[in-house]
């Protein structure tokens, strides 16, 4: 099994609702580094598991999606507790979406998975994994 | 499938036995930083995969048992060569033991694994995974 | 010349004020990783720069002022653009107040300068360096 | 499940063919940090997953085959693009042949799997992954 | 004094000429990260050391200069010996002149001083530092 | 002013003495990861600032004296906290008697300066710099 890793960050205000939360209900913010992962059986015929520009770019569209803004005033995540387990997989699914769409290139209709972990700080990461 | 990850770190004395370990059969140490993944398929009502307040609490007490402390005398590991690898198996199995205590919350009951890595240095880590 | 560094982390949301921060102007957040360097020229009575155990506690403190709030609520900072630059000022004086007062102990009182690094990212950190 | 992992680099010259890789179809380089990680269910009679000294020195000698040289005159890898993913391959391919040799001891019989992954920068990597 | 810094990266290949270099004297190539450092005793009126953005955007054009290239066909370096700690003057150098030029903004004319650092590996980094 | 840097790390035991080191007063090991900076304004004929091979060889040899032992077994510590901070200026020093003997080659007599920096953690370091 092959894989290939991108790392972009995202900088972000959010609060929860939840007292396992503590002071975490109140409104803070988080920098996350994103790191996306694309699995694949077979490399293909330029040798490489999927166009890391194309994988790069794509990532930051949809990263820049939430850059430098509060969480809590987005409509679709009205409701939500957008942990770092949550937007791991908002992300991945995001990418897995426009992977289906043929944004990542011809080649990239033969990856198999992706993973996204975002790390939260130094002492704590999460991450989410799902097919293709 | 989800996961969270903690990040704490271990000081401690020890030293091997067998010709394998060469310099390191003479009494030495190590920090080792100690990452406590936790895993699971579906989030609970929170959004979460475990309180990571509780997780990096329990995470620190299993750690104190041994932290400053030098393994060679401690009774439990009385003839056992305290390897990197082995030293992950027994921070897993504890934190395995306190998710079933309770002691991570009720939430933590839909964990399905648990994986440990310590890093010995910049340059050699060991992990061990189990279910739950 | 010595120093001892020690490092923490704060998460905080905040917004800036001036067409040169682009998106940042809109409410977002960050995490900080926040490290702490402390020198003089010669080593204390215990052959230290600082009992590392305060010099921790009380980063902590400082830290704990600001973690997991808004900077922009904060009457302290209205009007002040709290970019990590100047955050790393707020920092360093901060302890450098609490070394004068004597909360890093009485060694503490041979410390020549105090720097704080904030790293806002993986590709982005300030620091502010002062004398004590 | 157990494993361990050890760290080396590596620092060479290569180019890519096809419009896939942009810019980097001129000859240009990098510096890869090498991470080989050794898998297997059950300790050895030493309570280790491999000889650490013996593995970073086999890892040591596959690597030097390559280090500080052109890729895109190693006879190998004629008409190949030699993708951070490809290498990661060729590096696993030849440790799992020194295991199957011997080399890495006799308790090396034991290991299940091996992976490979290689940092071609901080921002993007590559791994492969196979059975023993 | 302040100092806020920013990172990226470079992919090239090149020789050196001299015994000292011993097998770094074939073609080989590597990765940089690429750390700019802009250093000043007061911050400007928006409460900052320099426009991150343009920091930012100005290291990359400089960094894009050489970027995927072999050194050794560069005219400007013929005959030189592209050491890290060369590599890391270019790059402060460059800076500079765009600093003097207006490039990083009229606010950028309040530096005092740039440091330039290249990691070639994750055990070996070069650094130069230059007033303004 | 330029600068070269080179990593290697270090396993130990000690303990300390003095109620400042609450539970470190206990045997109990750290890994140190050892960073060695060589300054100097101008660079040698060579282009660089010191040979890394002879840098690392001797950084290696200096550290390896120490490697794998019990600090509190060696006689020229004897009633010596060994702190961080300390080692750091015994690695520093002994580096110097290193180029001062011609071991670093006869370009290394124009170093002026030698900084070393010992990391005990991911969140703990210290440092100390000389003139040579």
């Amino acid at each position: 099994m092959f894989s290939v890793s991108v790392r972009t960050h995202l900088m972000i205000a959010h609060s929860f609702r939840g007292e396992v939360f503590g002071p975490a209900q109140r409104l803070h913010g988080a920098t996350y580094l994103v790191d996306a992962t694309f699995r694949r059986t077979e490399l293909d015929a330029d040798n490489i598991v999927v166009d890391i520009g194309l994988a790069t770019s794509e990532l930051g569209e949809v990263v820049a999606e939430f850059n430098y803004s509060n969480l809590d005033d987005a409509p679709e995540f009205a409701g939500v507790n957008t942990s770092t387990e949550f937007l791991a997989k908002v992300v991945a699914d995001r990418l897995a979406d426009r992977v289906h769409a043929g944004a990542l290139g011809e080649g990239a209709r033969g990856l198999s998975a992706i993973a996204v972990t975002l790390h939260e700080s130094h002492i704590a990461w999460a991450s989410y994994e799902r097919p293709l």
